[in-house]
């Protein structure tokens, strides 16, 4: 099951709107087959593990990492597939929670006469698939919060200098974690002070993630890197209503998805927009800020993990603070996350969280 | 070696204004003594551990983390002690900057015919004497400067509330820190807010480090548990010039030691600030906020190890800054430190780093 919910991981951030599922399948103690979900999310990774095993797949065992399909949708159910293949055990440590799905794969595996194991690897599971789960569950993608700083929280100095505060082997560690969401979210101010191109470098990635800027007036520079890429990478602009609508015809133009938000207390209402963003497929949404961003997100409770990066320079309270202003005066009111990992990456410090349940 | 510097460590933020050194006596592969420098610097740990090894010393090898001494203080030489107990070889990893041992320890040696090898665990003497040295060398103590924070580099919310951020896994590592420092040094204003007690609670140590309060115009309150511990614990405040001389009569009055610093630009300037406490026998100054004075160290360069304890909570931009405007604009300009360590401490992150040197 590690192998497979490793393979799984292997899809995420290319496999979206579909789960990043991984499959072995194993007869008398020897791997004959493994599949990822394929970018795109087609094929899946049942039928890629079944294609390799062929014949031999009869009578062997599938480890999968979610519950196979049942429906017919773009693919003929990978439940059939396991069926037909002559597979006499399945083992899935959790339900596939789509309607459509949603204990029929078992059942329909279980009425063909086989043995169904669930619950094996079920934490690393449910976190593996947690994206996937939240659009089906809550219409939303989960949203990685990422900030790097200086040992005092700043992202930058008062002037905006910002380039860098971490070393090289953080940022490369941000690629990796671009690489495995669907989604790359900004503010305005960090896409026109920066204009990054919040792609993935050097990591041989099958599928770019989805750039998208979140911009009320979509007041944001024509000319630079992010316009000039919109052709190639796609790139989705949230927006709030009123906009010029010369501006939006500018951008449909450079290939940019434009998305009609609604807004709350003259800013884009963040839940609203997280789910335009999960009805349009995504899953897993990192987020890099600016501080203006994080905190109406965290303010609306809507961050599931925060990755923090911290180099070792002070910067004082009057450079960039890393999350905006929250009007949090009792500490009861402020949001805990739970410490999940933290270690030396180069000469900074990486320390990752989940939003506390409950 | 190893074991003699951990000797040394147990009477760090004890033995000033001496050296915390530690010393293990050999016979034949046998330990046959071992000694720490006590409080208050008297007896070395030498005579300590020549005292346990007794006659057996006669040809025996002594591991000792500095240069034995060589001077009549208010001890007769250690470099003389081993001679005649018949050491027959020292090893020693540096040499004390002491104008008045300064090698003569090891001629003193050398000349009655004892073996001295040194350079053995050099680097972790250094860093274990450090503020002996900074003392001896500059003319002030080392300086750690310990912030406890929030993800985003808050140390308490924008109406004060701080207790607590951390848990008390870190809390009580602070207490271990206070524990081996010889003071405990705190802005005005965090002293008004906190009212701390510095004190180290619940781990049993033979002598309260010193509390330092730097208070350009002395406003304390003279109620509240400093003011009423003054007389058991020492307490030290630094002002500038000009006080109203009925506070400082208040003060002296409850116990306190009044220290008048210069101050520049309207603050007292800790460079001569440390410059005093280096002559009143301070050798290791643990800084524990408030952001003011934090930012006024680190603009001074005078801050040698940074220690942060981050906390999974945001509090926001509007929250207190946990280092004070520092007027920095480019990069080049904020002071670099170098990572020595980081680990989870119960469920906060904790990270020490090390003044970059050069």
């Amino acid at each position: 099951m590690a192998l497979a919910l490793a393979l799984g991981r292997r899809g995420q951030g290319v496999a979206w709107p579909n789960p990043a599922v991984g499959c072995v399948i194993v007869r008398n103690g020897r791997i004959i087959g493994r599949g990822s979900t394929a970018p795109g999310g087609r094929p899946h990774a049942e039928t890629v593990a079944l294609e390799q095993a062929g014949a031999l797949a009869d009578g062997a065992t599938a480890y999968v990492t979610l519950e196979p399909c049942s429906h017919h949708g773009r693919t003929p159910p990978c439940a059939e597939a396991l069926v037909r293949a002559g597979i006499s055990r399945v083992v899935a440590p959790i339900e596939d929670s789509n309607p459509r799905v949603s204990g029929q794969g078992f059942a329909m595996l279980r009425g063909a006469g086989i043995e169904v194991v669930t619950g094996v690897g079920c934490r690393a599971a449910l976190r593996d698939h947690t994206g996937f789960l939240m659009r089906i569950e809550q219409g939303r993608p989960m949203v990685t919060l990422k900030l790097a700083s200086s040992f005092d929280g700043r992202i930058a100095t008062r002037s905006g200098e910002s380039r860098w505060i971490t070393g090289p082997e953080a940022r490369r560690l941000v690629h990796g974690l671009r690489a495995n969401h669907d989604a790359v979210l900004v503010g305005a101010g960090t896409a026109r002070a920066d204009d990054p191109s919040l792609t993935v470098r050097d990591l041989g990635i099958s599928r770019q993630p989805v750039r998208v800027v979140a911009s009320r007036h979509l007041d944001l520079p024509l000319i630079g890197d992010l316009a000039r890429s919109a052709a190639e990478v796609p790139l989705w602009l949230c927006h709030g209503s009123g906009v010029d609508p010369e501006r939006t015809r500018a951008w449909e133009g450079l290939g940019a998805r434009l998305i009609s938000c609604t807004v709350t207390g003259g800013q884009i209402d963040t839940a609203d927009m997280l789910r335009r963003l999960g009805d349009a497929g995504l899953t897993r949404v990192l987020c890099e800020g600016g501080g203006a961003l994080a905190a109406s997100l965290l303010a609306a409770d809507l961050v599931d993990e925060l990755v923090g990066f911290t180099a070792g320079l002070t910067i004082g309270g009057d450079g960039r603070a890393m999350i905006g202003a929250m009007g949090i005066t009792q500490l009861a009111q402020a949001a805990r996350f739970d410490l999940s990992e933290t270690r030396a990456v180069g000469g900074d410090v990486m320390h990752r969280w989940l939003r506390r349940e409950g």
